[in-house]
């Protein structure tokens, strides 16, 4: 793609101007600044402007002037991705076009159970209409109170339901998607069945916008369960763990809508940097080598998510798979035993950055995969800390390396490339993912080429040279 | 594409009994017969030859000659689908590949619930599979004594258990294609999560055989349920059916894994054509208006199946949503009452054609456009009857209109175009789908030209040059 000239890109900016009005077409530094920093803060891009549409046919208008004047889009929403898919790269060249004025509801049909949004509402306002109609839309991720739907459509977002309930891509039935012609697709169908042709839906859904912009989209919702019960189990080993996941699957089927694996290690660094959360074992987290969260829900009653979550535990114990649990007896119990989860990544942040990975493997490989990889480490980097914990339900294990004691953060991170290269090349050994629930977004891409085969590189591109033959969509991203 | 002299044809046929050997590169007349004739025997189609490939890579080795002497390529499985999306077209000059000799379950891994298997595989084969390691593939439709997992897959194939488990796409976890260049695509993965790239996955799915070869997939399994119950219940119209699934859903929630809606005129249709069968309500069937047939299955016990569905029809009975209801008291009475179901299909064919509609709706929708579609036809085909039955619970209806009394049903065949124009357009109106789980092959590309956006017809028409760059595979199904 050639770039234009500036006279061009001046009347670009002035057509933008006549179709959003003045106010939504920034151009200046410092209005621009929130869009172009990534959420972790390790990236600031530049952008020719921020484009902020208010609609669908404003966001056509908008990537059909691009087209006209190859101006490259990178859509963006609530800008909490962790593999910067969402923010542009250093060039200037391209616009930033936020979704963020795009945020109605459209419409809630409980007997359907479905309800179609705009791209950019926030996941947790979605959340929260989902519930006034005595629903339940169980995306439920720890960004939940700034990321939009669009963006979660975007990466195929995970999250802590995942078990149950699957990923976004299977809680989502129809789209509306601008395609870089700046046309608008009509795909917005509430339908669980629907054969007539190919899916471009679950091609739009995880493309990082790079094969349109997601505009809408048709949710799936849930009969809202009537009760839940927490519990964390200590066990001696992640193939424990497996065994628990094997026998609690067994006895609750659909109940069991959460299976959360930490390592003692997690537990006890949340413990240091977090001294004030509840510490569920007497004698310190030493003790065991590994805790499961689980989450049952019943649609019946709490009674009976009780008596599940004891038959099922009894056996456990009785098995010796389980060698210590509690119960939460409160909601706040429950509560307090979730926050020790989700403060780990909160812990590691406090503690100093650590070397991440969004690893997912087969649910049956994963005791292998830690006892092969954490000594292969080891191996590497002497005395370095392993920061391992996940939805090990769905396979997916945040898989993160700390340096040694008294190794400083920064230093240890000139090691980025190497650490990855040990933990990816054995979750390739183990037919895993290097991306479970990130995406892939500008961070990754070099992984992807090292991953995938050259057949389905090509099978991607040519896709993407197919519905975006410009080439303006989000470059740089996944592809 | 321009045709292969006869010359090239023979250089061709000579090399694939190189390839496959003398015996599978089929050529005579009748050997070749019975892979040329659709499952409803409605149409008989021509071929250059049947190709019976034993391995993935005589698969690929084939298409790569396909592709060389521009031969179209028809994949065939257990063909029994019934849009005539895997038997050849009158021309002769396409290959019937039959996937039949690739038939081979490759691994199971109980621990990561999924089993790797041949897309040659007969479903009953992997149903049985699953059960021998005490779990379940819920995939279940009529004909899977003879469909295979390629076709299954090839048309993302719905069936009985959706309302659970969802379509054929949401119980497939990885596949193997080999795309129309004759390269073996590598996709095997057994994640629950895995955002590297393009879902191309989904895009092989429901293609129809348009876009590649499946040759194999990794499918998810689920534990077995440990009991199922099974209840029938009379109801005075689609509306309160509607009231019956959401409250079924409340109490039951995932638990609930079957709701079949029948109208009274299909169960007397039964009747009258299989008078051996139960029959669960006295005096007969035209007392109420329309009857649910629902399948309960507990991950628990069987009494608690039946406390949750006594639970939940004395709700309904209560609040006068339910007229009448019965529940199966042993295993026998359950296949007794799924048998009425089954039999509205083999009742049909007995009694002579129908003009049948494969559609789907909003669920919400189903009651009034039952309400409103009726007196449509019933205006422009006067005593026409309506066979209305299906998966309710997913919005799927089968919405067959047979001939007035005493009008004979060749006669009234003749009206097809105009019965279809008027169910296809009540559909459309309603945001529905004129092909809810049977797919578009042949049959349904005018119907689907006329439906479909002129915007996602190209989007289609553009995958499909990207991927398939000669049109050597399928021409003349969906597109």
């Amino acid at each position: 793609m050639s770039a234009p000239s500036p006279a061009s890109l001046h009347t670009f900016l002035a057509h933008c101007r006549t179709l959003l009005g003045d106010g939504h077409v920034l151009t200046l530094a410092d209005e621009m600044a929130p869009f172009l920093t990534d959420w972790r803060g390790r990236f600031t891009g530049s952008a020719l402007a921020v484009l902020r549409p208010a609609t669908v046919e404003q966001v056509a208008d908008t990537v059909r002037a691009c087209a006209r004047w190859r101006v490259p889009v990178v859509p963006q929403g609530g800008k909490t991705g962790l593999v910067l898919g969402g923010v542009p790269d250093a060039s200037g060249t391209a616009v930033v076009l936020s979704l963020a004025r795009l945020n109605r509801v459209r419409a809630v049909d409980p007997l359907n159970r479905t309800m179609t949004v705009d791209a950019g509402c926030v996941l947790q306002a979605i959340q929260q209409e989902a519930a006034a109609h005595d629903c339940l839309f169980p995306l439920s991720l720890a960004a939940e109170g700034s990321c939009t739907i669009g963006g979660n459509l975007s990466t195929n977002a995970g999250g802590t339901a995942v078990l149950r309930y699957g990923n976004t891509r299977e809680l989502c039935l129809g789209l509306e998607v601008v395609t870089p012609r700046g046309e608008i697709w009509d795909g917005l169908r509430g339908l669980r069945k629907d054969n007539t042709g190919y899916d471009l839906r679950d091609l739009y859904i995880g493309a990082e916008g790079t094969l349109g912009v997601i505009t809408g989209a048709v949710l799936k919702l849930y009969p809202r369960p009537k009760a839940g019960i927490t519990a964390l189990a200590a066990l001696p080993s992640p193939a424990a763990a497996l065994r628990l996941l094997a026998l609690m699957q067994g006895h609750c089927g659909a109940s069991l809508t959460g299976f959360e694996l930490m390592s003692s290690f997690c537990l006890g660094l949340v413990a240091r940097q977090f001294p004030g959360l509840p510490r569920p074992f007497e004698g310190g987290h030493a003790a065991h080598a590994q805790y499961v969260l689980m989450e049952l829900s019943s649609s019946e009653s709490e009674a009976h998510a009780v008596g599940l979550l004891e038959r099922a535990m009894g056996e456990a114990l009785e098995q010796g798979v389980v060698e210590d649990a509690v119960v939460a007896k409160s909601v706040a119990q429950s509560q307090g035993l979730w926050r020790l989860r989700e403060h780990i990544p909160l812990a590691q942040a406090k503690a100093g950055k650590n070397i991440k990975h969004d690893i997912s493997l087969p649910v049956s490989s994963i005791p292998a995969f830690i006892e092969q990889t954490a000594p292969l480490l080891e191996r590497a980097f002497p005395g370095c800390q392993l920061v391992c914990f996940g939805h090990m339900g769905d396979g997916n294990l945040h898989f993160n390396v700390a340096p040694p004691e008294h190794v400083p953060h920064e230093e240890f991170l000139a090691n980025q490339a190497e650490v990855n290269r040990v933990v990816h090349d054995s979750v390739a050994r183990f037919d895993g993912s290097i991306s479970a629930e990130h995406g892939i977004g500008a961070l990754k891409r070099d992984e992807l080429l090292r991953y995938k085969s050259p057949l389905e590189m090509n099978l991607m591109r040519a896709i993407k040279d197919a519905l975006d033959p410009l080439g303006i969509m989000n470059p740089g991203k996944i592809l």
